[in-house]
């Protein structure tokens, strides 16, 4: 399958190694406005460079949009125009309106359409997913969600990010409802610049405790950091009528050490990509398997749910109250 | 030193072992207005069967209370007035403004006065306020807290609990207090019936979300049950700006079964007096330093703070608001 | 039951302890040569102090010997000829000629004697002994064992101790054959000083590697060591043909610290009884049981079998050469 | 650098995967006997397929030699008389004295030739490694190894794969010199036909337990096995004077399912190649710096070394004795 592969920055370089190393794919052309860096990316794995979007997208049978937020809609829809299915990295547009926009339009040329929310192609993830799928855990009471950065980004990234909780939550949120097959009614947010004030001036927050009930009464807890002490630490635990589990951090180099009083292990990956690079291979076997008829994937429908969610949870650290969610899509 | 422990229920048994394999204490009476119960329990340590409350308190150096809830207040201001130093399990009376009075009256008596906040004298959770004190952790930023009883308590014993804010969270409530040395000033609470709809009835929920923000802006989430598929699970967690500590639940039988493709250990802890039964000679050691004037115990005024936060917590729950915590005791 | 315990020292101490504490059994009096040790004991826990060994057995249902080991022969058969069941401290006498004699009279006169090899009470390997007993690891194949005491013993004790395979060894012996329900058939043992030369004075290694063939030829790896620099270490591995399990050395307070790119735990136990107090009261409740004429304990000959694969060890050791074992206790 | 892979088997597929996705390397030909197996690989790769063996050679900067054994020395000898650097997998040639010559004549002639001991390049491994060179552990006095393979190989290749302690010994006994920076003095064996009974008519055993002496007096034990339960098992522990270090199995999917009285973990890698495959990748990384002339790789000696250790073992495992090892190389 060939894949274009819109957007040569971090995350395109991480879809072009992917492409490059799965014997199912190929790089069909690269693109970026940067025409420097999609240079770069089309030397690196000998990959044709587009001269254009329009050139990027002619003869593939995928694209991939990994650019900056802002332009993601826009691509998108050139996507859907040209019937060309695609994956967009999440968020779909800068805001909810226009992304439902966008989804509507690909609903209705029945264009293929996946969301980059790809952490649910973790092993642990999956396990967790499976074995409430299989009823190994009963009915789900709750759900314990950790996810805290080990060094803040810089603060330009900062203040044009959504906030904490459309920036690093929605990945949650939408784990929170593929895991649970349900949908969050009500959510209450705690938030604190406790790390650096100047979040504050950017109606953000460093530190944050969300407290969700489910449609069904089953009751959720994340909590967030920008920055922590020890490393990148995402984790979640699933407590059902039967059984609970948890979705302990890997650490990467097993080994103890014993000496006096202590024992001293390795800690956790450094950072959120060494944790989670191995969820983009995964992504793409899927991907190209939902495009091939074949399986789920993540919809554009999955993307604005997550972030319907987070302009809930917005409202709620504003307001300083718990906020009932209304899920109005009309796609 | 000669306790008297009055109440010869299965607390009353508890504090009578203790105090019988102390090298420190003895058994100076036992006293129950079920007179074959503390019949039983003078057999057993060949203690004096105390004929009398008055009786038992009067050749006490010290007196354990651990009675019904109800009788509580009675008791301890029968103590005060004698001026002999007693510790009451929690709570000190039925309601806030009863136990503000007897902690008024302890205090201008002079009377040493402890609450039966045992959780504070296990192992793991002194290693976490060493290392709080210690600023090993920095600054406190977000504090877990997992508090779920194996299995559901008698439905009578629910309808005269004061309800799972009060009854188990007093406890972690105090443990949030002195593991971060401040107090909490906001407090929202999620709350289900998940497990059996009869809690419903006396306006309690069997799963419980809390969140809190405390005066310096840290953020505390604890998550209750009343029922686990797999014992007994307690556990704290602390991040802050230098590092990180969990106290994890211990397993009491640590061998690893390796068969196929899975691994198998033995699980928590069965019930939470097994979890937790080495606090109370740790606590009687503390007591009867506190009693000769070294080292520091819980007071009445920590059993107030609890209650108080329990209060706000039971508000919340009622309101579906956040609720600000006052803390306003005139003593 | 009224137990004599004869010997005062440490183990004798122990012994008390568990038998005030135990609602089955009471001190019926307490003797050892030293009368200032006896007497101590007997005012700890308020027994009788017994004027001579004879008057110690004259009323006790049960005599625990806790003797230094060159008296342990004598006071057994004195026990024999009294009829009164006992149990003895390993070994039972210092040479395994003097031992088999003593087995041999026991038995002759049908009293109840057992070993005091309470290593097998331990809840970790009494889990592994049901395991491989309901046939959960299929065929035993390989059986590990680690013993490393935290620090190294006086030399005056070193001495006199029968060297390591003695000492140590007998107990690791012990657990073999309970274990696996079958007996060496060879042994190699690989031993050096490393830690201090003067082990070398007295014929004994300070660190051992032992080899042994099972008669069904599955086999075993024991090391030992008189010093770690982490705490006392024990573990014990059975992998079979349908499973492999672990009794992983307990941690004592399990607190996880995240700091940096590092994680610490509390380390194991600081020494051999804090780590295996927990098997005395479980004897002691076998032994009553035994006694009682329920269930199984360690006896005399389970005694002269681990003597005996001891004093292969230490043939092999010093001859340097693979020993067969022979069991010939005409018993 | 321009990297010949000799041999299309399981490993050349490893080898060329490896070379394909190094930034630093590319194959310049791939070559097999076999001409379809390089066929394929050459296709998968597009690189080129060489007609020959020194048409593989010819333009190589490295040669890869991924061969049967008994083709390894021939192959060799060819690159180390065209002066060509080369990677040659273990062991060097069938029998010891075949590789001293081939290991003499690299020497002579001056040619880069490395080994592939690619453990030594597994994370685990390095900080064990490390901690050693460190002087973190102190002085090293015990070193256990265990090494148990998931399933049985094919019975024709037990046949000619020289042995447990040849096939897979080698492996370890490279590893155990490399850790401790010494050579064995002496080896005893204990092994069994536990597993399948033919393993005997081929002078092999199925379970060995291996005691060997360093020249120091540190103690080591290794225990093999063939076929386990419960998936690939491979772990080193080393303990010294001042601290001991565990490198334990890792558990690829880090998930805990609390159920009952239970907790259930994924288990270990299903087999050798999923535990070990990160060593390759590794390996070429180390491999390309020690042929531009920074930094060490394992040598021919170390494989002889190896090889040597090996020999001795089977031969105490022929005579049931111990047997003094001694390297007289001459190279």
């Amino acid at each position: 399958m060939g894949i274009a592969v819109v957007g040569a920055g971090f995350i395109g370089n991480v879809h072009s190694k992917c492409t490059h190393e799965n014997p199912r794919t190929r790089i069909s052309a690269v693109f970026d406005t940067n025409a420097e860096a999609s240079g770069l990316l089309a030397v690196k794995y000998s990959a044709r460079h587009a001269t254009s979007l329009d050139d990027a997208i002619a003869d593939a049978d995928l694209v991939i949009i990994g650019t900056p937020t802002n332009t993601h809609g826009d691509i998108a829809r050139l996507c859907i125009k040209k019937k060309t299915p695609f994956l967009c990295e999440k968020p779909l547009d800068i805001d909810l309106q226009s992304a439902m926009l966008t989804a509507r339009l690909a609903a209705e040329a029945g264009v293929f359409a996946g969301m980059g929310l790809n952490r649910r192609f973790d092993g642990q993830y999956q396990a967790l997913h499976e074995a409430i799928g299989s009823g190994d855990l009963g009915k789900v009471e709750i759900i314990l969600m950790t996810s805290r950065t080990q060094s803040l980004p810089p603060m330009e990234y900062i203040a044009k990010s959504g906030g904490q909780l459309r920036d690093k939550g929605a990945h949650w949120f939408d784990m929170l409802c593929w895991l649970t097959r349900e949908r969050p009614k009500e959510i209450f947010v705690h938030g604190s610049c406790l790390i650096d004030k100047r979040f504050a001036e950017h109606g953000d927050v460093d530190t944050a405790t969300i407290s969700i009930e489910m449609e069904s009464g089953a009751l959720c807890q994340m909590n967030f950091s920008r920055r922590t002490a020890y490393g990148y630490d995402e984790r979640v635990e699933i407590a059902g009528s039967t059984g609970m589990m948890q979705a302990c951090p890997p650490i990467p180099i097993n080994v103890h050490h014993f000496h006096g009083d202590k024992i001293t292990q390795c800690g956790l990956h450094p950072d959120w990509y060494s944790r989670i690079q191995g969820t983009y291979p995964a992504q793409l076997d899927a991907l190209v398997d939902a495009v091939e008829g074949k399986g789920e994937f993540p919809s554009l429908i999955d993307g604005l749910v997550a972030e319907t969610i987070a302009v809930a949870g917005n409202k709620s650290l504003e307001q300083r109250m718990p906020v009932s969610i209304l899920y109005d899509f009309d796609i």
